[in-house]
């Protein structure tokens, strides 16, 4: 995957995803910028990678549909990219997930499939439902498509930011913050990119000292409020572009994440989702394990917050 | 006040104050757009015409320092201004002011004069301090170098949305909404500017019924829940500029305020004070008292609300 293809991307996205903006945390020094992916249509940067991929995929496949496994930002976004594109999309998702996400994804006029709630039954279910409709598996991060659609974050933070120095970007499965980091680093060879993820769920920060994808047990990740970080490892294309591409990887605690939640919306007047908020808190209570910079870029990835979470946060 | 002197301010405030984005409501047909004034510093438009009248006063007059009557935004953009300009500023504030907004001003190192919460109070004391020390008076509203200064929100809105065909613009003292008409009517004459206020504040409508400006009592536009739309009357000059550009004004109800400030957190992940919410309540409760279009951009003007208010509006 490469800055070209980070570059088609963005042509395909083009007047579909956002343009979102770049906004500074007022009185903060050094500046600290939000990339607000919280103001795509669906609410998150999630719709960047699907959209890049469904509508790149040849003409006679397309038109036989899509399908995924997922219940957070990405069923969302392949929902949405499915109904722009006048085609099906069927969303594997386990019975057990809230209402308001499944309302969320049946608005955009996705088919749903209710599965148990293990990994296990949402791949099968998905590989199955693939095979006998001849639908096309939109995955969530592990993809070279859906890296270079996530990438075009980077390009853009770049362009709207030219003398970016250090750029923070949360991780999960990672297919944002190999896209992210790919497009900076090309750019900008000496921008610092840094991965950022919950103290709860660091598997991205163990798999890059380890050197090879390390997995957390669900048990584990399912501990922390970020929802959207709580994938158990890395994939492998995103991994094979952490390694080339971020510079290192730090982690936050709860209380930080829910504070930097806390801040946005009071100070910068910004509603992010838990994972959205983990580059500013690594901002705000992590400076000293951050490279130096005049200024950092932290995006904030989505801002699909249960709203019960978000009121116990801001109150 | 010419387009000419609305660009001219643009250019001092190139630098200072945010160039603030347009905000897609999701979902919306026709569209709804907001211009996110909440993204400024200060959390609101009127560091505009605060800081690009004070940078064009000539040097001496500048150098002795500035002085206002305010509680609120106003307030808030000139003790901001002064200090990126490195001179002082003197508030003179109602003694009933709520401690958050007086340590809002304070923050940006305004010094502060405490008086009874009437008009002739703060006129009187605001006018002695000007002839005992030299200082100037920055007024909020009623002066054109302030209306020439909030009329770049129009001067963006056409440069980011070319085709714009309606305008929704908060009304209280009239700065805001009669530099963005005279903006707006100057670049795109066939686009429609409406002003909106509170049913329980709609002295501007009265006015521009009236043709001139009429005055309601204080202890009516108090009743809003919208604090910056609280003004008594429209000014002298902000309403001239009204009579000759503005097409309509339409008011809106206490629970639609609510109600949009709600929707706006809610789905468009946005927080506004209820002022800035008033243009989005008439987008989704009023449009039949609004011209046709296919987008509607309304001025989000700030985002300063009561952290208990907004927890009450938001649950």
């Amino acid at each position: 995957m490469s800055l070209a293809d980070i570059e088609r991307a963005a042509e395909r996205l083009a007047g579909v995803a956002a343009r979102t903006p770049l906004i500074a945390f007022p009185s903060t020094d050094p500046a600290l910028v939000l990339k607000a992916e919280s103001f795509q249509p669906i609410g998150a940067f999630k719709v960047r990678g699907a959209y890049a991929t469904i509508s790149a995929l040849p003409e006679e496949r397309r038109a036989r549909g899509v399908v995924t496994h997922s219940s957070g930002n990405h069923a969302q976004a392949v929902a949405y990219s499915a109904r722009l594109l006048g085609i099906r999309a069927v969303l594997v998702i386990p019975h057990t997930t809230p209402g308001v996400k499944v309302d969320a994804c049946m608005k955009h006029g996705a088919e749903i499939v209710y599965v148990e709630p293990t990994m296990e039954a949402r791949t099968a279910t998905a590989a199955k439902l693939a095979e006998a409709h001849g639908f096309t598996l939109i995955p969530p991060f592990d993809d070279e498509r859906i890296v270079a659609g996530q990438g075009t974050v980077g390009l853009e933070i770049v362009q709207d930011c030219p003398d970016v120095e250090a750029v923070l970007v949360p991780v999960g499965g990672g297919g944002l913050l190999s896209g992210v980091a790919a497009a900076v680093k090309a750019l900008r060879p000496k921008a610092k990119v840094i991965g950022v993820e919950p103290e709860l769920a660091a598997d991205a920060r163990d798999s890059l000292r380890a050197g090879r994808p390390v997995a957390w047990a669900p048990e584990e990740t399912g501990r922390t409020v970020a929802d959207a970080l709580r994938v158990q490892c890395v994939g492998e294309v995103p991994f094979a572009h952490i390694r080339e591409y971020v510079d290192d990887i730090v982690t936050v605690t709860e209380d930080e994440i829910r504070q930097a939640m806390r801040r946005l919306a009071r100070e910068a007047r910004l509603i992010a989702e838990p994972a959205g908020a983990v580059g500013a808190a690594a901002y705000l209570f992590r400076r000293h394990e951050l490279p130096d910079a005049r200024t950092y870029v932290s995006v904030l990835s989505g801002g699909n917050v249960d709203p019960a979470l978000f009121l116990d946060v801001y109150a």
